[in-house]
């Protein structure tokens, strides 16, 4: 069989040399997963609308059965697969081609957000059974993380209704705060949680786009 | 003139024996504001569903322009106004009445989410010159504080368009955390804020729903 | 009777414009404590081997039976009495008279540490039970504040070993972080605090000395 | 030549099922290092005073040059070299022999406390070079680190006082904290780490105690 994962990481951001997105990402390009699946890498630039752009192409040559975008979480210390995408872009900063967009929407017209396709507290469940810190999130931001979650939602709803996908946001890699105070996580382990990742959204689309796991993820705030 | 914002505050919840959503807000019953505004106060139960009906009954009894939920937010320093209501239950911990719901809806059918109606960048640029420490948050949760604000946006869309709404969570109250290591707000400050946020909201009210600030509130993740 | 608390508080420092420990220290000056005690206040400059002089200067002229050196200690929740001052300067940031030193000592051949002579769970646990958050903490830094407490322990072993004093860190106050994500601690809050340390410090002097409460304020690390 | 490293590994304690200082530092024995330096790895038990008794004959039998005693600093992001050893016992939680200790001396009579005679600027320096998150620590706490790091402070005093003697803290494993929101750091990161603060130690004491760096890791509070 030939079913493929599209993996996706953006370019470095911020003031940072490296994003750890990508570094873990590219290294996972070719990756065989059970099943008969491979798992695709592309780049992404940190680019409101172009991040869209190159994903949307890269879904149109690829032909994925499931994407999932990857993203950079300074100052989280667990993996966290992300629960929604908001039709926002609120930028703290500027992106890589200087644009800082407020209160703009990522689709005109389009919905106020979309929930992920992809189970993850299935996920969440295996990265922990592993021995790799995780946890649900229930907001990927108002920068191009989620402007690009967003995008591939719409994109799934529009363009491509059998796709399965979602955004996963990793830690700093140790190299990038070695002299800070935030949390980081092995660039090994990231690859190994990513490549559990493709895994358990491959298999649940095997499996018809099973329910997730009846088990809570909810926080008060 | 005769205007009104209809504030409410749930009981409380989680093994506390306050809630300083209700403690701030029974406070303000009455307050009179700038322009012919007067707030009025209301309680709510941490229920799900329930909590919903007495905000709906509240509404059709008291005819608010403008009505802003409140709820703790145990472990934040700040007031946070929020962005953004999704169309999620996840209960990590029971409700008032024993339920504990995953995944459900709050609104069968409903948008994934709704946006506040409030000027919620204003608001938290007036806290902030007022020496009352605010941001804008991008996630109200997955529990009871998030549900009232669906319900509520919810009731805006379908009910009352005219309405102006949104929901604020505030801190721990010191006597919550006097042995453990959260922040904290005290009750007169608390106070304050929300009859500050109450007023910005009323005085938009006002200008007919002028613009919100052109400034970031952004966050990467 | 007349017997007195001196209690210090230090002026701005690190680009700020107030000090919450001066702010609250100054509101205390001449408060009446029962068992016929009185506050005298006294601000210090932020500056090493000042700061000491002018606290020697004071001891001096007050005679107080017990002093409380008070310091800003931002970034924390809580009111932290101190449960030991280290034998060194180690400057991150220069003090109001340029001043930086980096691994000097404070008293040159004076012992490596003093212990407070304070009953400082006996203090967290009046704080506490007045509702007020509250924590011993086992380093004072190694800037001004640390310094100053050494600086306290060393009068006291060798020109005044009657008295009984230490040092206690506090929050920011809420303007101080109104757009910051730090916790604060409101300034009514601060004093109630402060004068419950005081009084709690006074009876322990009438009670001449007695031992503090024999329970646990550890930590791991 | 001959020169020895003595580094020592806690047993797991508080419920934990492993100790990562004993994991890491395990895989150090036996380790060549630059200068004709061997690393000998010996286990301490997570109980006061049978870990110093341990650790001395360990001391006796080995007859190392640099001894470095690590231990979990659950919470802490980063490898922390501890400053100063505190010459008090609180237990927060007993110990594996069941003993809670509060507010009693490590050594009685002993002096209020230690300084490390690790050159603890050179090393995290060269932890951040290697881009290993790397941070001094002004307080071990008051449990069995703190304590067995007196203990080493205080035999290196009084029995061997040629040896460069100190403490290093490290973070929680990734296993540790899968389903937690603590910091942690990979097994093969820490032994990398510790590898280094073995060498820089080593090289240093090798250069007769040449003087620490001169620059700041100071902290207000």
């Amino acid at each position: 069989m030939d079913k493929r994962v599209l993996m996706t990481g953006f370019d470095p951001f911020g003031g940072e040399t490296v994003n750890p997105a990508w570094e873990a990402v590219h290294r996972l390009d070719g990756r065989a997963l059970q099943g008969g699946w491979t798992i695709v890498s592309q780049q992404v630039p940190t680019v409101f609308d172009r991040s869209i752009a190159v994903l949307r192409e890269a879904m149109g040559r690829v032909r994925p059965q499931v994407v999932i975008c990857v993203g950079q979480a300074g100052g989280r210390a667990q993996i966290t697969p992300e629960r929604v995408a908001i039709n926002v872009n609120d930028a703290r900063i500027p992106d890589n081609a200087g644009q800082q967009p407020i209160d703009t929407p990522v689709v005109p017209g389009g919905p106020a957000a979309y929930f992920t396709k992809l189970p993850i507290k299935r996920i969440v469940a295996a990265l922990r059974e592993a021995g790799i810190p995780a946890a649900v999130s229930n907001t990927a931001g108002t920068y191009v993380c989620n402007h690009i979650f967003y995008g591939l939602m719409h994109l799934i709803a529009t363009e491509h209704p059998q796709v399965q996908g979602g955004f996963v946001h990793i830690p700093y890699l140790p190299e990038q705060v070695a002299g800070k105070t935030e949390p980081s996580m092995a660039l090994d382990l990231i690859v190994r949680g990513l490549e559990l990742v493709a895994a358990v959204a491959a298999a649940a689309s095997d499996a018809g786009g099973e329910a997730d796991l009846a088990v809570t993820a909810g926080q008060e705030c």
